[in-house]
């Protein structure tokens, strides 16, 4: 039997903050570069004011529709997809606007994966699998598998985790554990 | 710790059958009474020209927005919630358009569920949790936890798992299983 890969979305298959970075400058002209806001997540580094603002883009209908794919992935799990149940897990009940352009997004950009595979969660600690691929340790603190951490800027100082810091590792580490 | 219970949406919570046959019937005037269709699934039991009719309506906007709830599901939910994790988990990503209609809904008719415990998948064998309470046998079949089968018009004579009739019976069975 193959094993179950669950793999998130955002910072691990679609470019979330980038556009979240990319909206703020085109609508209030600031730029925040990516490099002074390391180690921490948005929320926590800008001033409450931009907080505000940024918290509210995923709320919008539309903005999870065209993020970039993440380089590399896409090759990555359809090769992956001949050794293991690829399991598309995001956690976006938070933004029901999301739902549909995550799923037009996924359908899109990665059209070997069945519906049957894709879950959206509020949680993943109900979610079940061999391993689980995610940028975000709190998805990996309760996970029962095996907790594979993707590299984006809010996590560089975790060190709980097994680190991928691309696509291409971590291909090649899984191709690895299949056989 | 509370144990989970992952509770199921149509047949289950929101009358979902009983929309399909009002609508046949509005739309087309055709009439079918449940009790001639008991023991199958209406894909197997109607003419062709007639599953292909009622098979396109889940993929309509707006068509789960307004189910009717099932007896007694809002009453024991809420009283469970106390010793159960109540976590709703829908197979529904085969209808796209139903995503938000069902969150929708659910927030509207149980409001004191929070998004963390929302689940939206395509199979649920990837679910983790201490009870599965469904109409459909094939997602018993898959859980590893203790399946519940709760009485639908198709399933009426499945006999592999426990049964339940209606909500006041299964509020019961799970009030003393908790103690």
């Amino acid at each position: 039997m193959k094993k179950t890969l669950a793999v998130d979305m955002d910072e691990v298959l679609a470019g979330y903050t980038k556009k979240v970075l990319e909206t703020l400058q085109h609508e209030t002209g600031i730029q925040i570069e990516l490099k002074t806001v390391e180690g921490n997540f948005l929320s926590k580094s800008l001033d409450p004011q931009l907080v505000e603002i940024v918290s509210s883009y995923p709320y919008r209908k539309g903005f999870f529709r065209d993020l970039e794919v993440i380089p590399g992935s896409q090759h990555a799990l359809e090769s992956l997809s001949d050794d293991y149940d690829i399991l598309i897990v995001s956690a976006c009940m938070q933004h029901p606007n999301s739902l549909n352009d995550k799923l037009s997004w996924l359908n899109e950009y990665f059209p070997f994966i069945p519906f049957q595979k894709i879950i959206f969660c509020g949680e993943k600690k109900f979610i079940s699998a061999d391993y689980m691929i995610d940028d975000h340790p709190r998805h990996l603190e309760t996970f029962k598998g095996i907790p594979l951490l993707f590299t984006a800027f809010h996590n560089i100082n975790e060190s709980r985790f097994r680190r991928f810091e691309d696509w291409h590792g971590l291909e090649k580490f899984l191709l690895n554990q299949g056989h």
